[in-house]
């Protein structure tokens, strides 16, 4: 899963915060994730994305989209759609999708001492 | 840091996704983390928080929040701004936020079997 952060551009843009809890244990799930989120960056559209998991299997994806079109022809993806199958029956107990637009945004970073 | 799922209500409501890189050591970050979370969900407004970070240092933080007021309060909140200078000065090498008003939501959580 990509571990930096995305350089999205000035708002306004759409944000798709996916937070999960994994099931016990892979069952293909790191492959899945890795290739879906490869696809994910393919699109048209696609701004970024950024993912965090925990030990406790508690993990959040923040996922940036140019617009609603694009947020739209991503899930409908057929690969994407087959992943979404899999993560429902197999890789997920309890997920939460919410979509937002985002407004304005900062950041910080520290100089090289 | 909270682990659970937030119980949202129907949208919309605004997000605060908060991506960070913290710098290496704890340095206190658990007890102040522990303390601003605890802080955040006692605020008028506040709707919940959700928390991963991963072995790399990477994390993320989402709070959602009633409305732009709700979100004013809190960071001009004395001991939060306290937090956010400590957080430039010693928990943090890089950090970006992104406020995003939520038009929708959907989740999925498995049945007891």
């Amino acid at each position: 899963m990509t571990k930096a952060f995305s350089k999205t551009p000035p708002p306004p843009y759409y944000i798709v915060a996916f937070s999960s809890r994994k099931t016990e244990g892979d069952n293909g799930y790191a492959e899945m994730a890795k290739a879906m989120e490869e696809l994910a960056l393919q699109q048209p559209g696609c701004l970024g994305a950024e993912s965090a998991r925990g030990d406790d299997g508690f993990g959040i994806t923040n996922s940036f989209w140019k617009d609603e079109e694009s947020m739209k022809v991503w899930k409908a993806n057929v690969d994407h759609k087959l992943a979404q199958k899999l993560g429902r029956e197999i890789f997920y107990s309890h997920y939460v999708i919410r979509v937002a637009k985002v407004e304005r945004d900062y950041s910080f970073e520290k100089a090289d001492i």
